[in-house]
């Protein structure tokens, strides 16, 4: 997408590969949404550790990153023997693995360029397909993104108010991203809209990244606090919402993403508003028979009972990102439960939005075959 | 309510008068949950001041400091002359009302004083009557929440786990509160139970203020997210939720409160919990026709774009609470909606808790006449 920067606009995407410094080339996150910047993580093992570190989250951007850092490691190798290139390559592959070890998405992308590279019969050829096939995982990546944009940009009309939650956006994925994917394609059609973006407690990723995405893309927007969707639902504010999925079950339809989505899609199911997830098909479990199964990581009391901001100076709003800080919100002699994700029922869902086109929840289990479930 | 200082635990209560010194004595709510401190307002501009600043915030608590502000204000005037005592108590009386100038309570509670003083013929006589009223009116406030507290006390049983929204605790009233109360009277009956507190974004009131209290009581309890009720009901985590009421229309049982109330109750009725407002019969408004009509305070962007907190240093988690900062936590960039309150309406509330008892929320214009409205 593009990024203003010292007021030139310029495109760029989410992680992206430097042939020449043989360099994984990342937006580092922790920064945003008050320094854009572009690091590059000039080894494998710096690919991992940016991993690791967050520098890059969500799960289409740490595949292609991953994806990337397997070919990396690849084309740094010097050397003929094969049996030698092999063994580095597991190095390489479980490095890259290990350094966000509960995610599915690095590893499915590192498979898929490990079965092309098995197609060379030189170091050199093999080190060739890697790359070309992470390039090919980003370049999908992008394209269903693409799609989803495509498909749900039909639901999105002149004077729209949109509802979103979190942060699924273009940061998340290589480019365009799942839940903003429609809103960026309907700007491209010239659609006129306005987004409300739910703050998301307690890591505010909704306003950090998704209001920072939207201010660089143009399109009008607010931040509420979680608390004020309902409000706005009543009095007629909110049309449509779209928010991006963790997962989606594909026997229930059921949908676990950033905690307070069942929420707002109870709200939107109450006041008749149409709640849309916007998902790419990798994230579908095939397997998982109930919703009550998906594990709701519990996370540290530390994000609920504080916040994370930039300090401001009496004399300037303008301050280096260096001085962000946590601050101690609540009662110091008070603990906290800080459940990760939810998990929303078909019933509350109006449709699903894939590269393939919207189904309803409880449609997807039909469709399995033509939606790349192997049974 | 108790409060534990230097590991002494001490019985206060939020508003109290010092006749000695003349002076109203404050707890400093704007340091809590940080440090805890009685301040004196030591003539009846600076305990106007006080409730202009926020020092002192909540219906009953500045409904009881206005009334003791007339009172002092009245002991400070020195002289014979009636008629100028009346024109000084006209003074006293404007100034305090000015200090908040959209609230009914402090004008309610002089008027009862003016009432009582009425009936004096000397100074002297109006000067001691006029502290009379004013210590009835706080005691009567005690009364009322203590009432409260023995009809909801019913509703709580050993186990349970109850939520609560924003802050209608002891801090707003002169003692006990109003959501609070029913939890206090189970817990001296000698009930077990635990508490979730709703942060309660944007300004934190349930983590800071009700979370204090609750920690000052000893009452178990965490804080969580707005995000995360819904959840935590889904997965039979919440028996029984209990909130305030900013204005309770006598019509219709609609519910004005903190902006996330009405969502609480949708979830509420959504998983079949019972939810209680808990009210003093002095914020019913009887004459309001529908809920729309009720004025939603938009209030200032900074609230939802950032937070206030204790930075916490590395060395240790102990700050002084004059380091107290705003933190902006929101793209720089991006504006905020910041709606203060919402409207429930009576199909979601299970019972309004009054001093009278417990009320089916319809239930209340049919007893308009019992509860006190005189038409």
């Amino acid at each position: 997408m593009n990024v203003t920067v010292h007021g030139r606009t310029q495109h760029f995407r989410t992680v992206t590969f430097d042939r020449a410094r043989n360099s994984v080339l990342l937006i580092e996150q922790r920064l945003l949404p008050h320094e854009f910047k572009i690091v590059p993580a000039k080894s494998f093992k710096e690919t991992a550790a940016a991993i690791r570190d967050m520098i890059v989250r969500g799960a289409g951007a740490i595949g292609a990153t991953a994806a990337y850092g397997l070919a990396q490691g690849a084309l740094a190798f010097r050397g003929n023997d094969l049996k030698k290139f092999s063994a580095h390559d597991e190095i390489v592959f479980q490095t890259l693995k290990a350094a966000r070890p509960t995610a599915v998405d690095p590893v499915n992308a590192m498979n898929d360029v490990r079965r092309e590279m098995a197609r060379g019969k030189s170091i050199a050829e093999k080190q060739s397909l890697a790359l070309a096939a992470a390039e090919e995982f980003a370049n999908e990546d992008v394209r269903h993104c693409e799609e989803i944009g495509r498909h749900g940009a039909k639901l999105i009309h002149d004077g729209m108010r949109i509802l979103t939650h979190c942060n699924a956006g273009w940061l998340a994925f290589v480019d365009i991203g799942t839940a903003t994917a429609p809103m960026y394609a309907a700007q491209a059609a010239g659609k006129k809209f306005h987004v409300f973006c739910d703050e998301t407690r307690p890591r505010s990723q909704g306003a950090t990244l998704t209001a920072w995405e939207l201010a660089q893309q143009k399109i009008s927007h607010q931040i509420i606090a979680d608390n004020a969707a309902g409000h706005l639902m009543q009095r007629g504010e909110i049309d449509l919402v779209i928010v991006g999925s963790d997962r989606t079950l594909g026997r229930t339809g059921e949908v676990a993403n950033k905690i307070g989505t069942y929420t707002k899609a109870v709200l939107a199911a109450r006041h008749k508003i149409p709640f849309y997830v916007a998902i790419p098909l990798s994230t579908i479990d095939w397997n998982l028979k109930c919703g009550i199964d998906i594990p709701i990581e519990e996370r540290s009391e530390g994000e609920v009972l504080g916040a994370w901001g930039i300090v401001e100076s009496s004399k300037s709003k303008v301050q280096s990102p260096k001085l962000r800080r946590y601050v101690r919100v609540a009662n110091p002699s008070s603990g906290a439960r800080n459940p990760g994700f939810d998990v929303t029922p078909a019933e509350l869902i109006t449709g699903i939005i894939t590269p393939a086109g919207i189904f309803k929840p409880r449609e997807l289990w039909r469709r399995r075959h033509e939606l790349g479930f192997g049974g």
